[in-house]
């Protein structure tokens, strides 16, 4: 009836006398007129956590927590009732649980995710006529008998209203109540029935919903523990094995894996394990002109032995490939392998698929370049071409291919040189069949590239950590990374060192800068990776002053290591990584806060459970140089340490006690000893509330 | 061809095998890839400004600037050509204006709003071919004459290119350069052709945009001058004229004009001036039962005379009410007219159409409640009434009859109690065929409300100016409606005093408060206004101590006033006015800048054009008892004051010139004498960047 009014006689009004005036339409709210509208009066706005209005998912794990708040009000005075419901992607039906008023109109509840893929949650609110009918009546003058008779009979007209909205029990009970609130007995007695909380449960499990507001859906991607919790162990399976015996294979690098166990890894990252290429192949140092036993860069890949979806045959068989993950998997590591979208020249995609690659105005495959720089050793895809859609689907199918091999973690070679389209089409793809498979990004690009990747759908990505060493710009960066908006999406994995990026730091500070560097990777992120052979044994050497280059890189040559040497920093990576094992709050990001520090070389903070259980508190000298002292101020709160109370710091690296006492606390780091205090702390009794880094 | 080849191969894998996993479809880029998305590569994020993502337009007075600002980047290292477009809405086409890189992939550019009503803006971007060539081309070794002159034939390959889609003159001369570029003459003239200016320009205006990405287009509301400027004198017609003759008239109210008119105001609010209800009127100072000759409250809407389109018989005729309105625009006054949709009992509407009120068990009308309270001689409309849209199109047709009288403004009374799709509805039905009318929203509520009705449409705002007081309030306030992103649509209208509240601040400061008030007030704000005899007298009793009622108060009683009293302050008023007029600087909000005191009691702040030609430094004792004294510090940069520079401070209140030179300067404010000083500040010269304040 309301509906085909509203019709008649606004919808002229509104929409057919031109539409160049109204406001671009984007929601129902903004249409003309209908009762659909008109009657809806609860507004629901600013709804967090989501990403762009909900363009783009934000990301969980299993286990966690999405808190979820809104404004949520209408006009008038009315009562409302709000409720968050979330559900799996493909189930019908949704759970719903009632948020809590927060005050100024805002909003929250929070649900846990389970299940590995996609949940997808929103808000569902209305004026609620019997919460407003109870809100009013609570405060009727009881004197005025008249007026409470009246208002018990309003009430009993919204009991019988609801009857036929409730299931067969709940509607014969609120039949009754109903019959009640209006008989003749006490006044009393019925007002006491009315605003008793059986009546508000049984109405509330019957609310007319009629005209409800409900809040776009949103989607939160859901990835098994180690996109959230990883440490990635990145080594060359060719320089693996006795050194006598020359290019290391997939057995090779088996043997490694307890030794990676035990050193507290779960990700063993191997660069692109395919034939490389021999046209212009690279020498040792990146010399166009190599020796005939050079191996070449992993990177450059492809030859007539095959391309992306081929073993170099050095490495061994597919069988063997097969074999090492499954054989890391046994010890709790996943193997990750690179993807990296760039063929040598000799790639078999070249010649069969000339279609995907640029032209030069003289016919010849168009390389890489940079000018007045050339890379002649890798020619780029050309996703521009017109056959782009066969190119992306066999880009899909390599994916497909090394997951068909048992591999679950990819690492993606400069995805940000690549449509952003295609990663956000693939990802989904991926996953739809496959939630437990994750991505990391490795976009060493511009911040908002970096974060586009990220909401597309990478797990984890490749951030500024290597090039931020200060205190300032280290505080400054993690807590832009740990509680700036970018959090939903973007999961920072930091690393020390990589093949290409040797740090002026390392080089200049050498073994007490690699510890250093370690642990704020370690602790500051619950993701992180080293490029791991090279800096166990701290190499520093740069190519030439200034560059960032490793000499002698590997990237170009088999180097064998004595990965035993007493100097090497085995026994330190293990206990940090045993450090980080034990301590649960050591395997979440957001739950990072800075403490002070009266001295600029040393940084402190802290990671804390969310039922402050655990309670975790780092102190790094930042000087590979010299000892450093100075005072803590630590922020008591935030560590659930009660303002008097003795508590014990325990670090997990010197096995040393400290009984402190208050928020003043000394400490004092040799960096050529150690220079980090990892502490565990202990105290008698904890904080009750929770430690709210959700919200 | 790539778009038949994009739906056979990737459709049915994104799409069709099921679409729960994928995320909710919000824009075009999520949905499966065809090329049209794959081949499309710029991403446009973050466009500011913007509300709510384009839900709702922003808000300029004619003449105003719109600043654009975007983060615009694509994938890989192309070059970005991003231009912002702008159009009336309605036209057809787009003014088109190159955006500015400001770096880090954020880009701006602005465009002026003349015309009222709608414009649209948006971004159009795209991955430049010519300029991505001609970028490498730069860079390019030159001592390469092979890859000189292979580059050059692929840049005549995009100037061949550009010909089909240039104009018949640019056609013909990129033609001519395409055969140059690639003859045999040496190649530094074809370097420097291809390079030159001319080609540039040529190909920017032949760009391809086939995948160029547009941003969704935002809406601009234009509003004339005095949605954003204005000063607001509310008064009761009905106490106007000499005493002797009882009840006022539009006649009396008419005779005012010259003197408001000299004092500076440009809009003359009138309470409602419809016939007030017999039924359940209440007495002086809100009694129950009046006497026979209490007037009653004007907002007590309607009687057997008439509603919401009738005059009160004792204020005059249409044409009377009609004389008013134009009589008050040749003086530069427009009359407001206070909307309060609500019914006195004996309202015609209450018998015409009763479905559009609420009945109680009884029977009997539902009159407004707040419980324990009631209020017997209101009766609030039914919105959720089944007859809803007859009731909105009614309240439409009392807008457009009080605009058929020549009322370019309204005053809506308590909007927040109706909803807020009425209100969007409304505002753009009458702005579509008259966007020269403005609305100001009587909504003393909580701030998303308050917020929420700002975005559906009404021009100006009431604030929470009348409770904030100190400093410190006054700071975060205005900091936060001047530079908060509420500022696209909010509009703040400070008012000291209404006939409904009258702060304990001036009850207890007096004179001396009234003054303060009104300076920051006028200054504060570009839209200020006062409940304007009771303010200029001081009237500061309220009905009970802890009140903020007025004893006596105009809302139930007619009051004449001796206006020319000597210890008024219609020539303060008039003064302060006069400066604001003389002021461009003080005609907006945005420029607001506070700076430093070292006194509490003192505020400063300063408001400067866009240019710094004008620009004007207030100072206010906010202690209406004892005099104040302290040392400004005055951030020089905004002031558009260089370093070393002597200036002059000319106080408009006092006609005072003061010498300062450098940030530290000393005031003094007896607030029995005048608790401010309003500095125009005059430099020798002035710095030449612009004030962004739009940024």
């Amino acid at each position: 009836m309301a509906s085909t009014e509203a019709r008649e006689t606004t919808r002229p009004r509104a929409s057919d006398r031109g539409t160049t005036a109204r406001a671009p339409v984007r929601d129902a709210a903004s249409r003309a007129p209908d009762s659909d509208i008109a009657l809806r009066p609860v507004v629901i706005e600013s709804v967090k956590p989501q990403v762009d209005h909900g363009r783009f998912p934000i990301k969980r794990t299993s286990g966690e927590t999405v808190m979820v708040e809104a404004d949520v009000f209408a006009d008038g005075h009315d009562q409302l009732r709000c409720l968050l419901r979330h559900r799996q992607a493909g189930s019908r039906d949704w759970i719903e649980t009632p948020m809590t008023l927060l005050g100024n109109d805002r909003w929250r509840d929070e649900f846990t995710v389970i299940e590995l893929g996609r949940y997808e949650y929103q808000l569902i609110a209305w004026v609620d006529a019997f919460l407003s009918w109870r809100h009013d009546f609570v405060r009727r003058n009881t004197a005025d008998e008249h007026e409470i008779a009246l208002a018990l009979q309003a009430g009993a007209t919204l009991v019988r209203d609801a009857v036929k909205r409730a299931p067969a029990g709940a509607a014969k009970r609120l039949r009754e109540i109903a019959r009640s609130l209006t008989v003749n007995v006490e006044l009393a007695a019925r007002r006491e029935l009315a605003l008793g909380e059986e009546l508000l449960e049984l109405m509330n499990s019957s609310a007319n919903r009629t005209f409800a507001t409900i809040s776009e859906a949103f989607v939160v991607v859901v990835e098994p523990e180690y996109a959230r919790f990883s440490a990635w162990y990145e080594l060359f399976p060719r320089s693996c094995g006795p050194a006598t015996r020359g290019h290391g294979t997939f057995a090779d690098c088996e043997a490694e894996l307890p030794r990676l166990a035990a050193m507290g890894f779960n990700i063993l990252y191997l660069p692109p394990i395919h034939p490389i290429g021999r046209i212009n192949r690279k020498g040792r140092n990146n010399t166009l002109v190599p020796n005939a036993d050079d191996p070449g860069s992993p990177w450059a890949i492809g030859s007539e032995e095959g391309g992306h979806k081929a073993i170099h045959p050095a490495l061994g068989t597919s069988a063997d490939f097969k074999h090492l993950v499954a054989a890391a998997r046994d010890v709790g590591i996943e193997v990750a392998l690179d993807i990296a979208l760039q063929c040598a020249p000799d790639h078999p995609y070249v010649k069969k698929h000339p279609e995907w690659f640029r032209r030069r105005p003289d016919g010849s495959v168009q390389y890489a370049e940079n000018p007045p720089k050339k890379y002649e050793d890798i020619y780029p895809f050309n996703f521009a071409s017109a056959r782009w859609s066969s190119l992306w689907e066999e880009i899909l199918s390599i994916f497909e291919h090394w997951i068909g091999h048992g591999v679950r973690v990819f690492r993606v070679d400069n995805p940000h040189t690549k449509p952003f389209a295609l990663w956000e089409w693939l990802i989904a793809e991926i996953k739809r069949e496959r939630p437990d498979v994750i991505f990391l990004a490795e976009a060493f690009t511009r911040p908002r590239v970096m974060h586009r990747l990220a909401k597309l759908g990478f797990s984890q990505s490749y951030t500024y950590f290597t090039w931020r060493n200060s205190k300032a710009e280290l505080t400054e960066y993690f807590i832009e990374l740990t509680a700036g908006e970018g959090r939903e999406y973007f999961r920072p994995n930091a690393w020390p060192n990589t093949p290409d990026i040797l740090h002026e730091y390392l080089q200049l500070g050498g073994r007490p800068a690699f510890m250093t560097r370690f642990v704020l990777a370690a602790t500051l992120c619950a993701n992180y990776g080293i490029y791991g052979s090279a800096f166990e044994l701290c190499e520093n050497k740069p190519r030439q002053p200034g560059s960032e280059e490793y000499l002698d890189s590997e990237k170009y040559e088999i180097k064998h290591r004595d990965l035993d040497r007493p100097d090497g920093l085995r026994d330190f990576i293990a206990r940090v990584n045993a450090a980080r094992r034990d301590s649960p709050a050591l395997h979440y990001d957001w739950n990072l806060r800075f403490h002070g520090v009266d001295n600029d070389q040393l940084i402190c903070y802290s990671k804390v459970t969310r039922d402050r259980a655990g309670a975790m508190l780092m102190v790094v000298n930042l000087d590979w140089e010299h000892t450093q002292s100075g005072w803590l101020d630590l922020d008591l709160d935030v560590l659930g340490v009660a303002g008097g109370e003795t508590f014990q710091a325990h670090d997990l690296l010197s096995d040393a006690r400290y009984l402190w006492h208050g928020p003043r606390n000394y400490v004092e780091l040799n960096p050529h000893v150690c220079p980090a205090h990892i502490f565990r702390l202990r105290r008698h009794e904890r904080t009750e509330r929770q430690f709210e880094y959700f919200a």
